[in-house]
């Protein structure tokens, strides 16, 4: 089996696997209900949460739009928190929906800093919300997610976190951490392929969705409230992927939440070490570095895009490379999901052989 | 197996379920730059367009969203035709985003009148675009689409249809009938689970989309446009439905669109003698009945939640039931996709049982 090793979609397990495979039924009736209540419920006890959740078909960043357009009206002030990529996404899609936004930047590598948010919030008082990315894939950065929560909560703001590399990856209890609408992505930490986005909607985001006029349909959290009700979706879901997300979630609850978390740091940490060992530097700041994704600075000499095609075709092995202007410059190991310390292994043991092809030489 | 009869999502065939049990790929690699390519390819063939075409992560309705935000501005004056619950979904969707919509609503059962819609379309000369269902499933009618572009196009307006259960098993040349943003989805004709829904877009809707300012940036057609010809989608695909309409496709390919076409009519045929042979009566105007799903009009003292639970318990039977105010006074055969003569024989079985059970007597 190849060695998917991207930041997702990640390997799925056979049992999922089977599930995507099963045959269709209608999706208004007893048994489909059953399946969206066993989802829902289980969602609940793994993100920690009391709050609505909702399963939306499309990819995450679909549920970074619900969350947009369900929260906002046009004009409303919010501040975005970027730290690469996916930050920068989020904020573009509040201003194609008319949001005031406020940009809080940091340079990739770095995460952010909550004492500079409350800042920010200080400066603007009219500010209703705070976009934040917990986990940013591209450059493989956690947020202080907790601190920049106590901050926000502070002055009473809405949190609206991007946690679709995060959540069931990372510590994120949602209601401890006051998260008002957090997103997260089938293909995650899941191990289920891509389709879905799971969505977590707070009293204080209902109480801001009433009163938010930006144009929504599709991604409409009050009309997928007055069908789940019934168990069923508002659209025709994506069956399958349910199927699939219901058995892995089996899986996670019968491991355990805090275990995955844990198993996931040591990962991690074992990804961090190997790679130092093999003489590469970290792109990442150490201490914010991602228990789900680790990127590391392109030495000089490597040509990161002969290596990827190295690894690829004469190892089974797929990592990620740089996004945007970071393209040639870093190289992403995915490590969330269905993981095991071989995999990294082989990783390792892979770019031994491709580093030097590629023109760099390991070691010190 | 259960016999599962409603307008989707429809059973699929081994080979495709067997697709999407497949592992997982890298979306942003070769590999499934390949499957997109072929996908897009295949679909232009079937769908009988040079128009782009573009697969999309979501349901139907998440299709129809992206005909309307990429197409208007709000204010701009589009007509709406609606024969039905999917006709007043594209209208609602519209409106939601800031379209001044004109209603030209039919009695449900009833097929929209061509020549009325020339004379809605020449008294207020700046509607811009016509909203059309091709067909209904709600009430099982197909529309004259022919007959609706050609005066739609007599006066160059743009033509927006709604093809999501007829494209692929109804008569539907996109170029000839020169059909501007034409959306459908996974789950119907197409064989293969819910999740994508799949657009064409023609030069005159580009034109449209480079005036239109309503927000939109998820189902953006320009993203799609941008990330299609390196191989990609701006967001990570459903890539297991993708897997699976690659083989539905060549199924389709192989054994013809127009031999598949003439099969769907037959099996229409075919459900509309048998239930009309019950002592049964269509709820459709038959002249415009559809050859996707046939719609039963409840005759006096048949419960038809108990027949439908019958049917499902008994059975193994699955039929749709009336949607909105049609819920008991319609049921509903859907026949598209993977469908065989046998079937439909045993749904009339089934129904030869089930309807004295729920309230009817058989036979003339």
């Amino acid at each position: 089996m190849t060695n998917l090793r991207i930041p997702g979609p990640t390997p799925c397990p056979d049992v999922v696997l089977k599930e995507m495979g099963r045959q269709m039924i209608n999706h208004r009736g007893p048994e489909f209900k059953k399946v969206l209540f066993d989802v829902t419920d289980k969602l609940k006890q793994v993100f920690k949460t009391k709050n609505d959740v909702f399963v939306l078909t499309g990819s995450g960043t679909g549920g970074l739009e619900a969350a947009v357009v369900n929260s906002f009206s046009p004009g409303d002030k919010v501040l975005s928190v970027s730290i690469g990529v996916f930050g920068d996404r989020f904020a573009a899609i509040a201003k194609e929906f008319g949001a005031d936004v406020i940009d809080l930047k940091y340079d990739w590598g770095k995460a952010a800093d909550a004492g500079e948010i409350r800042e920010a919030l200080n400066k603007e008082p009219a500010i209703k919300a705070v976009l934040v990315t917990h986990n940013e894939t591209s450059t493989g950065v956690t947020n202080d997610l907790a601190g920049i929560s106590s901050v926000v909560k502070e002055s009473g703001k809405l949190l609206v976190v991007d946690a679709i590399s995060s959540l069931g990856s990372i510590e994120l209890p949602i209601d401890k951490w006051q998260c008002d609408v957090v997103v997260t992505g089938s293909q995650k930490g899941w191990m289920v392929p891509p389709g879905l986005t799971m969505v977590s909607v707070s009293q204080q985001a209902w109480q801001a969705n009433a009163e938010a006029t930006m144009p929504r349909f599709y991604w409409d959290f009050a009309k997928a409230k007055s069908y789940i009700e019934k168990g069923q979706t508002p659209w025709t879901p994506a069956v399958s992927i349910l199927f699939a997300l219901d058995v892995a979630l089996d899986m996670i609850i019968k491991k355990g939440i805090d275990t995955i978390i844990a198993h996931q740091a040591h990962i991690a940490q074992m990804t961090r070490d190997g790679v130092k060992a093999l003489g590469l530097s970290l792109f990442a700041d150490e201490k914010y570095a991602s228990n789900t994704v680790t990127s590391i600075a392109a030495p000089d000499g490597l040509d990161v895009i002969k290596m990827l095609k190295i690894l690829r075709e004469e190892h089974d092995t797929v990592l990620g490379g740089g996004q945007q202007h970071m393209a040639g410059k870093i190289f992403r190991i995915g490590h969330l999901g269905w993981i095991t310390e071989e995999d990294i292994n082989m990783v390792l043991k892979s770019l031994t052989i491709a580093l030097p092809q590629a023109g760099v030489e390991i070691g010190d």
